[in-house]
């Protein structure tokens, strides 16, 4: 469904997109490109085009010697079509979040070739043999050093995109700079925190089954409230440099390896947004085991085994933090004048856990909003689209919601991450919710 | 102290500091400020300097019909000197700011007649025969309207600065316009949150009376973590435009009148960052008044409509704040599409005063922050300061600092300001703190 808009692309007069035959004149002018694919003759590159998400032109283009992935911004959202207009400075935002992710984590993105301001377009490594890994989760597949992989990212990029780290008028500059990245912010402020909360023309869901459960989230007062102030938060906590859309479809995984791709939602946000997005998407893909059995408790113990993940995202993530806490806060906040260098460890560490607390209850509050949207709002996840017989695709789906609702209600009710996992399963236990 | 700087001056080639007798050549070249003045000749005109202030010049300039007051920014902070450098772009963001608040509260500020970039220099009505409030509270007067202006005021600004009123495209354009007011929020961050919670060269407090409390302030562990928790919040909460510096020396008032002057700190940030500088300068002021007494008591009752004020400004902020959330609100946040559209007005209600609950619990942590800063970091209040006995004006400031300490360490204890009050009451009743 790629929708053609003739008019608003005149309007961007150097810009173009690409198909598949021009996006091969394109990369082999490019010369850094052109000699890693090993040539630079159009004939002898192959390229299709594989973009299967809501907003961007992806080209996998290959030579004899190599592949690249070409990712394109489209002037409207792919998903909706051009009656929905999305500015290509996307394509900016995104490749400046990649370029400051890549300061510390450089391993766990694609490499970075060129990026094209004009064109709205970067070119990046093709990663093979990676796949996303949502897909492998409704596999039912494991990987040993996914929740290192995450937990690690979320603290490096989190930590040294704040005010813990940044020199203060570095950190007001970009935060200024994002600030311009307004249209994809406002996709998430209305798709993700007030769309699913009233009857909004695109919200979907599995009908009629879910009918009950999504008209009694719209006069869930609690629950509205709980959105909101989740949304207060996004919009007004500019703590540290998001990825902004941290879903299990931005992560390309092997048995072995981790790569965190699409930060076009980068802004600066609220730390727990990130964290908040992988839990939420672990527990989405939670409850659709039940979907995926082919037989009773097939997937019983992947389930707990997605549990533990969480469990270990968090405790990684805290651990690799009060390291850096200790060793490379160097910020505004928390300044060693005031602690370490007047003998006062103690001090200092009772504000990194006040400060993690903080962080882990945001986290919980967007992982509910976050399970939410996904359920009877515009955009769904595969782990449940998946599910083919709808009665029992929907009886994911309400416990699912259940949880969701449960954590933007009682977001300073669970103090740890193994409270989640507690919810999780009794939520599962549940009888007659539809 | 006004330090002079050519090199630095030669820099910003359009800019030249004017003095008594260049400010009348300037004034007269503005046609409708030589209206004002009834003049345009400078011989007709008198000027003097009379900014008492810690930044600027400020010159009152008067002619045969008229009078005006021009401000203009120095490249450097007055009080200290040419060593601590200042851009000059600080009066781009007070006019900046000055404007959005007269779109809500025009006859709460000077009326505003000129503006020049290049000389960071604006020109405003001569208030008179208003006085620094400040210094009426030192006098021990009343005002009857005072509570009423400043709530409103602080509500009327706040509401309409936030995304509760703002199209988000906007308020993000605009926090990142005000975001390089960088220099002046690094003063905040620095003298208000940090400096005076280690040794810190230009700290200074009564001694030796207040080495005791000043040095136990250093090592006391609960309230760094508390004031570093404030810190976060100040640098991170972009929630409103601010005023940035609303202590009663940038409020003017006459028996009937109240103006807010001095926004050069604005920027985005928390709500409860100018309640609670209110609320700190009423404290320390109410701190103040045993040592303004010519006998014992005579203070007493001045002192509880003191604390009456703070209870006034917060009710009369409180529903001015909860009649724009039912009548204006038109942002993002809590949209009516979820509640009163759906005839939810009780979840409204509810979103209302947990948002109120937020800016109270940040207001009175920064009380605690502006408190402890007067009396132990650079700059102090003449509130204290004017109490010419070093063993009595100890005796209040030691009173003053653990107010500071308890609202930063116990800023989610008191849940309304009748607890303030209540524990104002009670630190005054201290014996033996030094």
């Amino acid at each position: 469904m790629i929708a053609r808009s003739e008019g608003r692309l005149a309007q961007d007069r150097s810009y173009r997109a690409f198909d598949v035959d021009s996006v091969k004149e394109y990369v082999v002018g490019q010369e850094e490109v052109a000699e890693r694919l090993g040539t630079a003759k159009p004939d002898e590159i192959r390229a299709r085009e594989v973009g299967d998400g809501n907003l961007n032109l992806v080209f996998i283009v290959e030579g004899p010697n190599g592949a690249v992935v070409v990712k394109q911004a489209l002037p409207y959202v792919r998903l909706v079509g051009d009656s929905w207009p999305l500015p290509l400075k996307r394509a900016y935002f995104e490749w400046n979040a990649l370029t400051r992710q890549a300061a510390h984590q450089a391993h766990r993105l694609p490499r970075l070739f060129h990026f094209d301001a004009l064109n709205a377009l970067m070119v990046m490594e093709y990663l093979a043999p990676h796949i996303i890994l949502r897909k492998e989760l409704i596999a039912g597949k494991r990987f040993g050093h996914l929740a290192e992989h995450i937990g690690v990212f979320l603290a490096e990029t989190l930590f040294h995109g704040s005010d813990l780290y940044l020199d203060t008028a570095k950190k007001k500059a970009d935060m200024a700079l994002f600030a311009d990245n307004v249209e994809l912010c406002a996709i998430t402020e209305n798709v993700v925190f007030t769309d699913p909360y009233f009857d909004a023309p695109l919200n979907r869901w599995t009908r009629p089954q879910m009918d009950g459960p999504a008209r009694a989230l719209q006069s869930d007062r609690a629950v509205k409230v709980g959105v909101q102030e989740m949304l207060c938060c996004f919009t007004t906590k500019s703590e540290a440099l998001l990825h902004g859309d941290l879903h299990t479809g931005s992560v390309m995984v092997t048995a072995t390896d981790t790569r965190i791709i699409d930060p076009e939602f980068a802004f600066y946000g609220p730390m727990g947004f990130d964290v908040g997005a992988f839990f939420a998407n672990l527990f989405l893909a939670y409850f659709a085991q039940d979907g995926h059995e082919s037989y009773p408790d097939e997937r019983d113990t992947y389930g707990e085994w997605l549990l533990e993940t969480a469990e270990s995202v968090w405790s990684v993530f805290a651990e690799r933090f009060a390291r850096l806490w200790r060793e490379e806060r160097r910020g505004i906040l928390y300044p060693r004048t005031l602690f370490e260098d007047v003998g006062d460890e103690t001090g200092s560490t009772v504000g990194l856990h006040r400060f993690l607390g903080g962080v882990f209850e945001d986290a919980v509050g967007f992982a509910g909003a976050k399970m939410v949207r996904r359920l009877v709002g515009l955009a769904h996840v595969e782990d449940m689209e998946s599910i083919g017989d709808p009665d029992r695709r929907a009886a994911c789906e309400a416990k699912a919601l259940l949880m969701g609702r449960e954590l933007l209600v009682n977001r300073t009710t669970f103090g740890d991450i193994y409270g989640l996992s507690c919810l999780a399963r009794a939520v599962r236990r549940e009888r007659n919710l539809l």
